[in-house]
């Protein structure tokens, strides 16, 4: 029996859905500037070596082997291992291990992790189909701007209510990118949009879990699926974002729908993508910044009286831990970042192994480090002091981490970062090539010469 | 960056996760009355015939066509058609030809149709693994129990702010009966419903397209696949049903625990399920039920001067079409149902088909039916009075619709309607021995006796 109480329903709401559809089957190749289409460069690259480097972790396996369960056809790559799956399969679990070491980008503007739905799904397709770069570059670009400007309109209230906004805005940008890559029509775009907007895929309850990292597989997976449907004539609501019991209003009370149109197909959402150097929460990010400065100007763990902090008190509420067990605390402790990035200068994914966070010298060097909240100071900055044994004291402040829009890694970091995630898996003379492969990943013919190098 | 903030947050909730997890992984074989699993065999069966039913409607050949792009393996029946694909994509298919005609089952509590996210799943895992009809039938009783006890946690609210909650709450029901068919241990059931929770499909905006059969038919898969995972390891919040930023406290304000944990193992919410005798919203079953009454008792359309109804306003506003076009206009149009009640004694899919709705005895005996509000008169019931050329009068109450839960379809008008919907499939012979074999499939050996028959 049809029931026809709508909480604050708003019934005057722009075509939205429309008007996506339309930009993304419309929307010229290359219809960007030369820095807009170097940031996806940039994002498809920290996207493949987060996927790669994860490629052995147990939530992978697990992944792979219940797909093989399903009997699949042999069409895409899982990233940095033997097994091919079909692509559905393939966007799944590329999109779990592009997450799974919380390493790959974020939308600073909305915490959404873009390019785990859109990439995993949009190079599932292209390598079945044997697309070009160019057309991946194209459909991350486009992916990524539907799944943040979406973001944007429910931004916070969508994530404050529980919803895992990765996945759970994922889903569009995945369907629009694979809908852009089968050359779909704004009509069926508008129906592959409206099939995977009843597929958001994410509660925050499972952050710790493996199905963290499998909402954006999730979403990569049900957006290329809505994508083929919607190909083969398949029908949705074609108000399915934007009417009274369409997605956003339904799961989301902030309604911004200008955050869709405004400067649509001007400014492009991954022009503020950024991505991690260091393999943990944001929050630390600065702190650990500061240590590896002071490395860099001569301090050295056995000369080090005492490292001072002072931090935001987000810092202490999220990554307090004084006493880590394991490479997972590590990843909740301010201490441990601190002293990873005075001893070794960085802090990867290797950083936090259970090994490093137990090593003595770094256990005795994060003991030296103290932590005060001073609410002066902004989230994204910290003032650290360290005391020297000989009585020298050394001055670091950060005002905004590496990694951030103002200071983005150079090219160089991007690939120590790739290098420290792949060259494990694949080798050096491999990640190389992929390195090499992914700059000019615009001009390759066919994305087949780029999956091949990502199996072992 | 985490928030903290939670809008009315319940966080005394019972650890309703586990305590489905052990109901479903520990309750006994046939560990009920003989009323409810008698209850199963005919929720099956009524699925099944509508399965089959629409094993050609174009939503059903978009599904197919979509499903072959990923060269599924051939594991499990498309039921009524040709094609075998892999069990995940099958469950897809099957769940969305199940609620294609809209003329699946009802659980009126909630108005889930809990067959279509269940059976389908269990059905394409248990032919796959070769499983047996008992497995089939324990698992439809456990996975139908959870889906609906956690509908009626949420209802009215949920589907009040525009989920459609057949398929945001069956995937959850096919998580639970898939890892019941997989002898998943109460830990992994958890885990099971744990990814499952993550991936509720469907809005109600959808209502009118392919998208909304979509929905059990994406909730069959999204369960089968979370059941999959679990079953390789793969891990979930053991709270994701009932914490703050869990499934229910994020998707309803209604959080009536107690509704899942009441006399769980004692009552089984099959036990509520209805079957529809009309392919159309049940608003109008009283009204066709009271004509085909009239039908019975010698009233023929070409005595008939005219017909009253006294009816409740939500059967004008829901299906007050007086002049429908074709066969979907047709199911929202009392009118129409009226006439086919009187002319043919039925209002099956093929009453529904366009070239009945406008076939001229159809359209000038619709004509002469004439309906008025009454609020007296109860939503469930109606009141006809046909006034006869010879000026006769025929009066008939209805205060309970056939196929209601105190009017039931008798084996017999079950059958009838399986037939309607199999015969021009599979034709006769073969929908007689299917359902001898459901009649019996508590007792089979391997449900692959039964899929094999369900293929042209």
């Amino acid at each position: 029996m049809a029931r026809n109480t709508v909480v604050t329903a708003d019934t005057s709401a722009p075509a939205v859905s429309r008007i996506l559809a339309e930009f993304v089957a419309s929307h010229p190749s290359r219809g960007w500037t030369v820095a807009v289409d170097h940031e996806a460069h940039r994002t498809f690259y920290n996207w493949l070596g987060c996927a790669i480097g994860a490629a052995r972790h147990e939530a992978a396996d697990a992944a792979v082997a219940a797909s093989l369960m399903l009997d699949p056809g042999a069409q895409a790559t899982v990233l940095g291992r033997t097994e091919k799956l079909d692509m559905g399969s393939a966007a799944l679990v590329n999109g779990i291990t592009s997450h799974t070491f919380d390493f790959d980008d974020t939308h600073l503007k909305t915490i959404i992790h873009p390019a785990g739905p859109v990439a995993s799904a949009v190079l599932a397709l292209a390598e079945h189909k044997g697309l070009s770069g160019r057309d991946v570059i194209d459909a991350v670009v486009l992916g990524i701007d539907v799944a943040c400007r979406v973001g944007n309109t429910m931004y916070p209230d969508h994530y404050d209510r529980g919803w895992h906004i990765t996945g759970s805005t994922g889903m569009l940008g995945s369907a629009a990118a694979c809908a852009r890559l089968l050359r779909l029509d704004a009509q069926k775009t508008a129906m592959a949009l409206g099939i995977a907007a009843s597929q958001p895929v994410g509660l925050r309850e499972q952050f710790g879990t493996m199905t963290k990292p499998f909402h954006p597989g999730g979403a990569a997976r049900a957006g290329l699926m809505s994508a083929l449907l919607a190909s083969q004539g398949f029908t949705a609501s074609s108000k399915a974002l934007e009417a009274p019991r369409g997605f956003i209003q339904v799961a989301s009370d902030k309604r911004a729908w200008n955050e869709i149109t405004d400067e649509l197909g001007q400014r492009f959402e991954i022009s503020f993508n950024t991505y991690k150097p260091f393999a943990c929460g944001i929050v630390i990010h600065p702190s650990i910044d500061a240590c590896v400065q002071l490395r860099e100007r001569g301090v050295r763990a056995d000369q080090l009286e005492r490292i001072d902090l002072q931090v935001h008190s987000l810092v202490l509420e999220l990554t307090g831990k004084k006493e880590p067990q394991d490479g997972l605390q590590g990843k909740f402790s301010v201490y441990h970042g601190c002293a990873a990035g005075l001893i070794y200068g960085r802090a990867g994914e290797h950083e936090f192994a259970d090994a490093v966070v137990n090593d003595p010298l770094v256990v005795e060097t994060r003991r030296k480090v103290h932590a005060v909240v001073d609410d002066l100071i902004d989230e994204a900055a910290v003032h650290v002091s360290a005391l020297l044994k000989n009585g020298e004291r050394v001055d670091i402040a950060v005002e905004h981490a590496i990694g951030s829009l103002q200071r983005p890694l150079s090219e160089q970091q991007l690939q120590d970062k790739f290098n420290d995630l792949v060259v494990p898996v694949l080798g050096q003379a491999r990640a190389d090539e992929i390195t090499r492969t992914c700059r000019a990943l615009g001009s390759l013919g066919d994305v087949r010469a780029l999956t091949i190098l990502c199996q072992p």
